[in-house]
């Protein structure tokens, strides 16, 4: 029996996790040991603070539920998300496809399908009505036809229909297909910048750090099509305040987009619009999924 | 704006959190979003990978109860409250002074009182039964009168009371009182191995691993008295067919022990008796508590 010290731990629990039968598991899981034994001996992590920890990871989990996923929220305000989705889109991405961003928490299955130009907007809660168009194409430009592209966003309040806690409800979420030519149209409303949630333990924590916790306006986009890399971004609104620090780390220069009217093309004159081409990668057979966030419902443990 | 790439992002989440007021805490969040993002560097953690994680942590959040720490399980079988329990020991006990363990999650506060040499098996439930005695003192020898001592474990089934899933049900677990010379005498019955709980996320997941998931078994021991730091640990029993491959990496060579009769002083002589003397380190001001794990109930957020 070894008399285990502050170095000796780590390499014993290394080897008792070595009968891993899965290759990938045992590294991933050799890693996170080594990085948090690291990362504890590094602050010299107190018993109390240790605590102090448990309890916070206690309260992220039960905060979760089957419309509110915190550990994604957590991830987010550290980065963590953002890396994954940066190494994923330098992975698979071909250099003039469109850059990836976050799924988020927000995101559900099964939105409600709309026909072209309609709005996504279901119950008036006010807020400047736009349009978003374009054509789906692949990373040379050659338009791929009938894409589907999900969009979701907040409404004029700040809010995803999650965040009413009734699950039944969905707005400012829906499901477009584009036309045998690549092209869509939809409107829906200019998405302000919003907080993440901070009536929970993530939101405590953000605020605990001095952090505005605010996200700039943005629509998040989901475009699907076979043969290519599901592609998840998000486009966001340049004159936002805190478009130059998203607490979640999610914006990219070319996904920074202003609604403005007399675009070529736009198909209502009357509104200010988007013009947004999405150029879908190669699928790559290797790869998984892509998505950086989930459906919160999809994410709780069965029976729950 | 800037662009992140896989490295730019971590300075950018740092630079983001300097506005903690909280040093301390400001140091913390720094080295672990740094450790975290290094570790899905290393293995570049793909966001299947990612979601994955993210479906555990809320499933281990999910699974506890007041009366169930999964987290601390966590920690416990990935070797992290052993190495804070370790870095606690090695600041602020005396060379002398009886090493310390884990508290794990099932202490419980407010567990019945007793009276020397009474039993803390109130269930007849079989085991053997044993005796524990000896002296509570300071690092040099000198007995400390009246120290309250604290004893936990699991019963002749493998299980400990919190098991049961009845919060009313204190079994196996008592509080007494040293004499004035230091003298302490209690029964128990001889502490089986168990298996942490398999039931739930943390299970799972060593059983993914192929470990056995097996203690030793112990007897778990907090000591308390005025003046000195509190101790927290346990005792193992040596013949234990696991006492070298502890699931939680528990034991330390200085406090095995084995039942034997015949023992000088032994208040019981018909019975085994494990003599061991409790040597409390003086009390660090500056140190805080050192208790790595706690009672279930206490690490729910309010109103759960």
């Amino acid at each position: 029996m070894p008399d285990l010290d502050r170095n000796g731990v780590t390499p014993e629990v290394i080897a008792q996790m070595a009968s891993t039968p899965d290759p990938r598991l045992r590294e991933i899981m050799a890693a996170a040991v080594r990085h948090l034994h690291d990362f504890a001996r590094e602050v010299d992590l107190k018993p109390d603070e240790w605590l102090a920890g448990i309890a916070f990871l206690t309260a992220v989990g039960q905060a979760c539920t089957s419309y509110r996923q915190e550990f994604i929220l957590l991830s987010d305000v550290l980065g963590l998300s953002r890396l994954v989705n940066v190494m994923h889109d330098a992975e698979g991405r071909e250099a003039a496809g469109t850059e990836t961003s976050l799924l988020g928490p927000f995101f559900r299955e099964k939105a409600p399908e709309f026909a072209a130009g309609e709005s996504i907007a279901t119950r008036d809660k006010g807020g400047e009505e736009i349009i978003l168009f374009g054509t789906v194409t692949d990373a040379a430009g050659t338009p791929i036809p009938e894409a589907g592209i999900d969009i979701w966003q907040v409404d004029a309040t700040g809010l995803y229909d999650l965040q009413s806690g009734d699950a039944a409800v969905m707005d400012m979420r829906g499901r477009f297909r584009a036309d045998a030519e690549g092209r869509f149209h939809m409107r829906t409303v200019r998405p302000i910048g919003y907080s993440v949630p901070m009536d929970g333990p993530v939101g405590q924590f953000v605020q605990r750090q001095g952090r505005h916790g605010l996200r700039p306006g943005h629509i998040h986009v989901l475009v699907q099509a076979p043969g290519y890399r599901e592609l998840v971004t998000a486009l966001y609104m340049a004159d936002d305040p805190s478009i130059d620090s998203d607490t979640v780390f999610g914006v990219a220069r070319s996904l920074v987009v202003r609604p403005e009217r007399g675009l070529p093309g736009a198909p209502r004159p009357d509104l200010p619009a988007i013009r947004y081409d999405f150029r879908l990668s190669r699928l790559d057979a290797e790869a998984g999924g892509g998505r950086v966030g989930a459906d919160p419902s999809q994410m709780m443990p069965a029976g729950r």
